[in-house]
């Protein structure tokens, strides 16, 4: 499907605030609440990862089993992550651009070249 | 900013490529990595909600210092999220809306109108 | 049972040793899987509060059966920390003690009554 | 110090008791509110891990700064965990031990020996 390529994220976060409408459940939908329920999903991430290498990991796509199972959790993290953002406000590719340039001013890519304690900040 | 806009996804998924192959991070960047700092950055964004009430949460952009915090936490979860997909081959925006169509199956909106446990699921 | 309390975490950690040796696990438990597994049913954990008002969590244990799910996540969180813990080698009390003299220090009780950003720190 | 394994988990909730009480910490410490806050501290237990190989996370505590960085971590992670297993009147060795006796009739070690997706579940 492409229709999601199209839309967006912006598509997105329109399509979850009328399924939430339809099912009354923006009394739920707190900022607090959506953040514990993106975190519970990102675990959900986490445990498909956790027993793999990480060669492993970078071929799990490869098993069609894991590979979707992996696939949906991603989906259920960004329905809670763009809901959140929705609600707050916030666009999340400009957040993210505007946090990856602090990145850059911080960690000039001839100086932090194949470092561990830098790769952690972007 | 409009260019995160423009570009969306797909354009922040290129510039975090790229990003990381200026400073040879691609080795620290598997599938199993990105998931735990994703983690850890969903964790940082839970630390900014956690000691409020709902009703503060849903006021915390009012609050500029705070806000200002939420963004940027926010920030940080996309791009390890968005770098993770990328190196995956997933569309995060598809992945999500095939999770909602199954939700929409499961709960359908006549009758899982304002209930806790469905509102679980979406 | 009250030998839980009588052998207390030490005891817990040699069964979980004892546990892994018998089903060949160790290879699996290394400190970084583990901490991903710890995570993960942190996750699960909080699932079980996300949709509950602060009050409603603090009723929960008189709902026996999200009780029940709340203690067997905790069960889970429990294996994992201890675990890892005894992988690396830190009595985890020990270590609790150490973090709380230290917040004790920063957050001494005359001045840090009843601040919430205070009360993150411990 | 002994003091630690001498007491307990039981003693540090305790200690814990009181020092939220004298700093008129009790109403932020919903179990709602303590699970996030128990998730935030994962997070950065897991930052501490997540650039790192399965090997180089077994020798972590070699570094003397960096494990005293994961030592606190998991001393936060513990400060939490006890804090909320105390106010719902959880006794998690006990939770635990009753977990991983559920494990043991799921997965008899003539039959789980070395595999991974048997060791996720202890």
């Amino acid at each position: 499907m492409t229709s999601g390529g199209d839309t967006g994220l912006a598509g997105l976060a329109e399509t979850l605030r009328h399924f939430a409408e339809e099912r009354d459940w923006q009394q739920f939908h707190t900022p607090k609440n959506l953040a514990m329920a993106l975190a519970g999903e990102v675990g959900e991430l986490l445990a498909e990862f956790q027993w793999l290498t990480p060669d492993e990991s970078a071929r799990v796509m490869t098993d069609p089993e894991h590979g979707a199972r992996v696939r949906a959790e991603l989906g259920d993290v960004v329905i809670y992550l763009t809901r959140l953002a929705d609600l707050l406000g916030v666009d999340l590719v400009e957040a993210a651009t505007d946090k990856l340039a602090e990145a850059a001013r911080r960690y000039p890519a001839e100086t932090a070249r194949g470092t561990a304690t830098r790769a952690r900040h972007a």
